[in-house]
């Protein structure tokens, strides 16, 4: 019994349908943003139940055909996907303030990173490279955090819509740290005190000095992980 | 009598001509774009016809000069050069309705690449890479979608303009994925959820961490297969 | 008595205590920037001056336990640490006039990065990297330097605004530099002098290629150092 | 005598001697970019004169000093600190209409690289990878030409400001290769045409491989070069 599961779960066509319901799964949550007739939205809420069934049965099959039931639970990328899946169990009526809801089933177009392999190997590359990225994240956020209460003790009486507390501050760094627009970030208080400018040139400086570290930091990583390999 | 066509078409003046005369082609494509008077615009149809000929014989001679015919077809430029040729031979009217056509032969400007040896290597060296950058854009792309769909339900009544549906917040995400001036479309929604930053600052963060980790895998990718050689 | 000093200053609890105010000292200067009763800021002015204390105790401690002195004073991290304690030491009057004196208070926050081992590896790997940066900085600040002159040259009389002179310039290319909006300074000029173009595209394409070799000097010299190890 | 001058030319007191009138000389010519007083003015043109004719007695004084003459020729670095001084010996008279002349004299501001080793070494490497980024360039001009073209002819009647000619839309597409603001190019099109974003997209992505490869192909050309060393 457990070995034609085995083979069911290892099967080429198996892997292949699991694919195809996600990518249509993923369709049909894409298709249900737009403006519908209520038949189209009665056909897709069925379809959508139906994805749930096969969902649940496909990661039974997975669970009964492993050898070691253990083992099942030691992957992660298991966990995720039956997590993904019991969230969808949850009955999700018509009602719109079910917002959450209709959230959390957009998670399952994640699926497909968990079905194709080439995009697990990423993922691990990317949960392998996170230490680094923390780290200098950390100080990222520790910059803008100090030049956010500057920022807001200086300029929070002038523009109180863009620096009036540590938080707006941030949010308005952040826009200055991305370079998206930030001379106009600049320019009103450019005109208010003419040091302006040090403040925001050394800090787009700072920040970027540290993401150059950043890629570095990475960059090495890999570097020395491959060479003992 | 091969033989001769293969000495004319590895002959240096064969090639500097070739040169010549598809940037001349690339010239006069330019110049169409002008407004022109009757006259010129005669020359410029004129000059046309008359480099779609040469085109014609060029890849003849490069056909009959190739010792072993089955060759020619091996080539992926040859194929490319022949294509790009092959549609200029369908008759184009001055009739303005036939746009597809004199769009299709922008294209001949591409045959620059196969004449330069060292464009080639950059184009073939950019093939290799591309298996790597296909399934991090993939992973890209899923990302995108996904946060397009939440990003529809969630301001899609709000601001339908940007938000209406997935594919119309998606064309808006990819905006922010530029980071060009994407406070532009944050700050509207953050006056209705104070917490709309955190949707724009993870996707930022997520789709930089993913980029990251494109340039580095290439990097790694091109560096193993230097060690090799 | 020494050695009580130095296993305190070494235990676990000692490094958790500090990392947790100077934690909670960096939240209370954030709140400090919000809009508060009198009340709850009488409350932050008591907790500030608690914290000092405490900082002025914990620095004495880590120079008592230190076994020789002379150390103490080695190492940068320690000086560091004393400075901006000392500095908190100046006592602070709720007089808004004393905005220096707040500022200085927000340098507090760096203490983190001297506690955590992670960050001083990051800073330190930074500081390694720092002269290679300097020297390709002061590249940019030269060609940024000639750019800025020659536009105040030609555009000062058209857009004194953006042109008027060589600091103002500099201003303006520095956002340039940035990518950010930077057609808008182009586009008026463009109408003006059909020319204004050349300036600008060799501009960012030489700064582009200039923080390009930034990039690769670096990484050269951190593959080296690595070799070496 | 040649010994005496080429002591002279190799002691750190004349180094540093040059390097401060650069220095001095690149303030003068910031400074007169600020409007000044006639009286000013007149000091900096004395100034001008005289630093000038230091530049002159140097080059001759290096030139001199050179144990065997040819061998000063052979220096790039000669000839470039030579031109730059040759150009500014043309007599400059008040007159603004000498702009062009006004102009040539800000370019003594990069003897500075010719004196700083560390700026030389930065330039060295920079022209050892300029081949590189020439071919990737010029790949970049052909697919911009490309676009440019195509771009004219779908869009040169809607949006005749952005889009006229072959010309104008280069222009246009090199702001979109920066992604400075780049909606505010496609929006308007969008509404016209729906598939607007396909052309946009496309060369976003098309140029971000492309640059990308450039990147990682200088990259091993240094760590090959390095390698040998």
């Amino acid at each position: 019994m457990n070995k034609i599961f085995f083979n069911l779960k290892e099967s080429r066509v198996f892997q292949y349908l699991i694919i195809s319901i996600i990518i249509f799964n993923a369709f049909i949550i894409g298709i249900d943003t737009y403006e519908l007739s209520n038949f189209t939205r009665k056909i897709i809420y069925i379809l959508d139940y139906l994805i749930t069934i096969f969902f649940v049965i496909e990661i039974l099959i997975r669970f009964i055909g492993e050898p070691k039931k253990l083992n099942f639970f030691k992957s992660g990328w298991n966990i995720f996907d039956s997590a993904i899946v019991l969230i969808s169990l949850i009955p999700l009526p018509n009602n719109s303030s079910f917002l959450l809801l209709r959230l959390l089933r957009v998670f399952r177009v994640l699926r497909i990173i968990s079905i194709i392999p080439e995009l697990k190997l990423i993922i691990e590359a990317l949960l392998d490279s996170i230490k680094r990225v923390f780290y200098v994240s950390l100080l990222l956020f520790i910059i803008l955090y100090i030049y956010a209460t500057i920022g807001s003790i200086l300029f929070g009486n002038d523009i109180p819509l863009k620096w009036n507390n540590v938080g707006i501050s941030m949010i308005t760094l952040f826009q200055v740290l991305t370079l998206s627009s930030w001379e106009q970030v600049m320019l009103p208080l450019q005109e208010v005190y003419w040091w302006a400018w040090t403040y925001f040139f050394s800090f787009i400086i700072i920040c970027g000095i540290t993401m150059l570290n950043l890629l570095i930091a990475v960059l090495v990583d890999v570097v020395i992980n491959q060479k003992r390999l």
